[in-house]
């Protein structure tokens, strides 16, 4: 296998990565987790660090993230946001104002409770936390910034004058989860939050539903990921919203993962921290609250929804290479020869805007170099020998269907921009109908597990709005309700519940979900 | 006054600002510190938090950092750098394995020390922190990041082939000052902190030059502050750095602003965390590093560089607004025919790529407009009534010298960029020429001292090189050596020192500073 003769690859173990391990490829189909895993550490996208539960982005992963970041961010500002920053620390008496809020995050929050070190006088060289430096009222690592950040709009709003505020924040999140996996659960992660304040209620719920509308649009566009639109049942909800809306996607596993939601907070968090704004007539009401927010996540959903056995598989959008030339040379005139011959066309390539890596490195073998790049899913790759020099051609290489064609170097930048196009379409084509595939309608139980232990995906089933038998399903199955589509045709007509036979208003999605 | 009548400002008490109280006009003789505190806060830029030391970055306030951040960003990855993302969290034990690191940090550090809440059973709707949630090892909110990149650097690197890593980070850090101040020293601050690895002594010196070049060339061409680079004595050093190069900039108060580090580490982080490599004969050897920050701070700078009593001054460089379009008119009828007849105006300073705001706001008027924009330091501010309209003519005001001049609407959009490129130039002259008038060479203890006094700024002056001396001389008048110049001029030649009349190899800068 040529994967393993080139694999520099670290393996978790022991928390530091170790390399030039033996590596073990590991197929979808042999053990779908392990291979995530390995994807994720092989490509470079990210590894586990020293801290429990915490991940580091590398420079690769990292480079994809900012991209997302760079449209993401392109998007709000087009819709009238303005990026700011708070604090990272919520004093614990805000963090508690809105008790829901509180108590949903309260069992996972990373608590500071000291702010100094100092030399242990039993140990040369090591420190221990300093008993007399302890803080007055502990600080909580934010998990969410909607406390902080309506305690600061207190001061912001006075008037209908001063709404809406529409501002987002990058920032870093801390949530001490028990069981992490990289990219999709971890301690610390890194996302975008909203935080919007209106003067009406209706304001504020067509904000959730165009962000709503962003995330699915940029999940599509850029990520070629498709995904549904819906609310989340009461159960479901984020701690301190009225109603919470997402996009699901499906993974290749059969398991839906949530990629955003945009909550609808009504007065919860105004009431919470008091904040009133006196209206046109001269009246007090209190503000209406949007939040909505978009995760590392995302990496992971980038993954399971497109890789395959041999390694990540980037939509063109996303990728932040998006071409790649090999040259396959004998020694190094041949490749200066490639190199200059070759210019032009490199020249041209970058001209359109295609981003492109030249990898030239003479420390590797084309074998490795193609292995490598297709491991971190470059779109396309070119490659170009002394055989092509002489016919005016060039191999390409498509990294989603493996197809390979020669081309005739003239004009290719017009080629590469269209092939680029059409996989961009075809990877998010591909993903579609994968998802089509696997949203099932049920109107039996047995069918329900039969479906959810076989077919998997989405289950399309009547449900009777009770917590009761949305939690009984979840202790049998494990599934969850991922969402009420709003999709009308997915929610059908009345009927009874698959479960509990009792009276249903319409079908909502069940999956097992990450 | 315009400024009274207008003033819609947060003032700080009791950490959350109130809106629309009494404002006082302080000018920059009356009070300095407290200009520049109702500066930040009343042009919108960032203000106290409710966190003790933390402060929000507002939206204009973070346009600005955004903007430093880009032109920061691209340069970075202009020469050859990539950023990445490591936790937040550093655990105790790898904070303290680089001992001098450690001990300059250990007495600011905030200590995450539980991982939960719960409710506390003699209150209800009150959280108390678990104590059954406590880490083993407490974690270090990282003040800085070289403990947890080195322990991830040894998993990366084994051989040559794997040097040099060039890699950034954005990140949030914390440090525990007991006084702080908006922008100039928070206990939270944003920053980018680069940390690269090299086979190499010179290879990372050589790196640790061409970042401090990078960053000051960024000062003066975008942020027109020219700054003094040179290198910091033994105790002024970042703690576990070799060698600490820095770029100082001179404020209007004639106080110094150290504006960016570039640190030589040796090897001494990978020793500590034993970060070997093979050299290409085979040989194992310490990994040599460098790492270089710039922060939040560059916004003081940037305010006391240039700022007035009117407000901000942005070089437009980095102005995130750099024309404001003011319509004076009455009634909506003539705004609609003003907006009407400038379109083409607008739309051809657009397509220059000029960043115009078209301020056609019907809440406020044009005096209040124009006091705002100044307040927030917009570069050029163009006003157009109807009389205009009839001539032909807008009348186009500077904010940095507050000249006015009507102007023919033809080829407006020529005639401003000409008058943005030559503000950028006149601005940064006038901080030169500043700074210029403030190096003063004293060749007696007295003049040191009454320079210092009454004429402010840097003081050219021999030293003996001990650490004595030095902190002697920041006891008795507060002032610091803030390098040891790499001009050569400013060095001069052998001499004795200005306090103990020992030999000195040349001259240093002294200065009181932020």
């Amino acid at each position: 296998m040529v994967w393993l003769t080139f694999a520099i690859t670290y393996i978790d173990s022991n928390r530091i990565p170790k390399k030039n391990m033996a590596f073990e490829k590991v197929t979808r189909e042999q053990d779908y987790s392990k291979w995530y895993n390995n994807l994720v550490v092989n490509a470079d996208l990210a590894e586990h660090s020293a801290v429990r539960g915490c991940m580091v982005i590398k420079p690769y992963g990292f480079a994809i993230w900012e991209k997302m970041k760079e449209e993401l961010d392109r998007r709000f500002k087009e819709t009238g946001h303005s990026n700011a920053y708070f604090p990272l620390f919520v004093p614990k008496s805000l963090f508690e104002a809105e008790e829901k809020n509180a108590e949903g995050f309260a069992k996972e929050c990373a608590v500071v409770t000291h702010y100094r070190l100092k030399t242990d006088p039993d140990q040369a060289g090591k420190l221990i936390v300093d008993p007399e430096a302890r803080l007055e009222e502990e600080l909580v690592v934010r998990p969410t910034s909607e406390a902080i950040i309506w305690s600061t709009y207190k001061g912001w709003i006075q008037s209908y004058r001063d709404l809406p505020i529409l501002v987002n924040q990058w920032a870093n999140v801390v949530r001490w989860e028990m069981r992490t996996r990289l990219f999709l659960r971890t301690a610390e992660f890194l996302w975008q939050e909203g935080h919007t304040a209106h003067a009406t209620e209706q304001e504020a719920r067509e904000e959730t539903q165009m962000i709503l509308d962003l995330y699915a649009e940029f999940a599509e566009t850029v990520l070629a990921i498709p995904t549904i639109k819906g609310s989340k049942t009461e159960n479901e909800r984020f701690a301190g919203a009225e109603d919470t809306l997402c996009i699901e996607g499906l993974m290749q596993d059969g398991k839906a993962l949530q990629m955003g939601t945009s909550h609808f907070l009504g007065q919860n968090f105004a009431k919470a921290f008091d904040v009133k704004f006196a209206t046109k007539e001269g009246k007090q009401e209190y503000v209406w609250a949007s939040s909505w927010g978009v995760s590392t996540r995302l990496m992971g959903a980038l993954i399971m929804t497109h890789s395959d056995d041999e390694g990540l598989v980037l939509p063109p959008n996303l990728a932040p290479i998006q071409v790649v030339v090999v040259p396959i040379y004998k020694g190094l005139e041949q490749l200066d020869e490639i190199t200059e011959k070759i210019q032009p066309m490199l020249d041209a390539l970058k001209a359109k805007g295609i981003r492109l890596k030249f990898d030239n490195r003479d420390t590797h073998k084309p074998g490795y170099k193609f292995a490598e790049w297709e491991l971190k899913g470059v779109p396309l790759r070119i490659a170009i020998g002394p055989r092509d020099l002489a016919n005016g051609t060039v191999e390409v290489a498509r990294r989603d269907t493996k197809e390979k064609e020669l081309l005739q170097m003239t004009d290719l930048e017009n080629k590469v921009e269209h092939l680029l196009e059409h996989m961009q379409k075809d990877i998010l084509l591909k993903a579609q109908d994968h998802m089509d595939n696997h949203i099932t309608t049920v109107s039996s139980w047995d069918e329900f597990k039969e479906v959810l232990e076989n077919k998997t995906g989405f289950i399309s089933a009547h449900w009777d709005g009770s917590l009761e038998t949305e939690q009984k399903i979840k202790e049998e199955t494990k599934a969850t309700i991922r969402c009420i589509p709003f999709d009308k045709e997915l929610v059908g007509l009345e009927g009874v519940c698959v479960y509990s036979g009792k009276p249903s208003k319409g079908r909502v999605l069940f999956a097992k979900a990450y």
